[in-house]
């Protein structure tokens, strides 16, 4: 390493960052510590007001710096569509469709048994108290499709059942855009499988 | 974005960073903020000490916590050898080599005139200055291999000239391992160019 322990110090708080090795996080150090000294005191604040001002909003469970977040608290809302995704990612991107009109309920995860990640940890049973709320009438599961993403949302139905309302899960098909040569099997196979009237 | 300023704030300042875009910031702020808030007040804390102790050798100009780097203060290094590398990193690779034994002059950068970086900005002067102190009697140029630090080198042993000492550069030709059929044309042809007698 380097002849700064303080230097090899930011290094290796880099590195545990995810996505970020060894080579990466001596690049970022270099960057922060001599080319934009600036940018390092600017993050170092960010980071700190982030873990003081960040919480998560009381309804839907996205990080929000009130205790409500601007589309809990919005009556243009329609407030019987709760859609269930993962993370404020997930979320975000949903918004930025334009699609949707509803509220959502935010995971902050997906099940990972094998990362430690099971039910207990995940906030359900707020999700079934809100989900239970008169004015729901119907759950979609916005999850991911990935093999976790799915296991999540059965889980989740299986919960869901006893509330006795209407439980969707986001379509499964080709890719706007796609090609059938350049897709795997198995979006082929379930487009194909869950095929719509044409007209 | 998200319904959190604090959270959008991280985002930008991790955006900021080389090589970072929208979505790995965001990833990473999660990541800071939900996952592993410890990282984030320890990244925060490392960000702060670097910040406050980091600073260069008054010898070598490399990284250090204080005055002189334990290399330029040690006794077991050949003092007639100056190798003159663009960054720690490079320094650092090439002492895990094991096959240099002399000391080193980080310039912190190279000539990059497209980005603003000319030759005032870099420690040039006090290069030339260290280069005649007496017991130095070689100086091996040891920037990178691309145009910039062709360039640096090819500038610096103009500058250096004058010393009227032995003025060296890091070999080209093939790297280790190498395959002819996989190596760019160039570093082909600078292996042919500059072969040596095999015995």
């Amino acid at each position: 390493m380097s002849f700064s322990p303080s230097f090899d110090n930011l290094c290796k708080a880099l590195e545990a960052l995810p996505g970020i090795g060894p080579k990466s996080a001596r690049r970022l150090a270099y960057h922060l510590v001599h080319t934009n000294r600036q940018a390092a005191a600017h993050l170092s604040a960010m980071l700190d007001q982030a873990l003081r001002c960040l919480c998560h909003c009381s309804l839907c469970n996205t990080f929000t710096d009130s205790d409500l977040c601007p589309l809990c608290a919005s009556s243009a809302r329609e407030r019987s569509l709760l859609c269930v995704v993962e993370t404020p990612a997930d979320q975000s991107i949903l918004e930025s469709t334009g699609a949707f009109h509803g509220l959502y309920y935010v995971l902050m995860g997906r099940l990972a048994p094998l990362e430690g990640i099971k039910a207990d940890v995940l906030p359900i049973e707020r999700l079934l108290e809100r989900a239970a709320i008169d004015e729901v009438k119907e759950i979609i599961l916005a999850t991911n499709l990935t093999a976790e993403g799915e296991a999540t949302a059965f889980y989740l139905s299986q919960r869901l059942l006893p509330l006795k309302k209407k439980i969707t899960r986001i379509a499964k098909g080709m890719p706007f855009g796609g090609e059938l040569e350049y897709v795997d099997a198995g979006t082929a196979a379930q487009a194909l499988l869950e095929r719509r009237s044409f007209v």
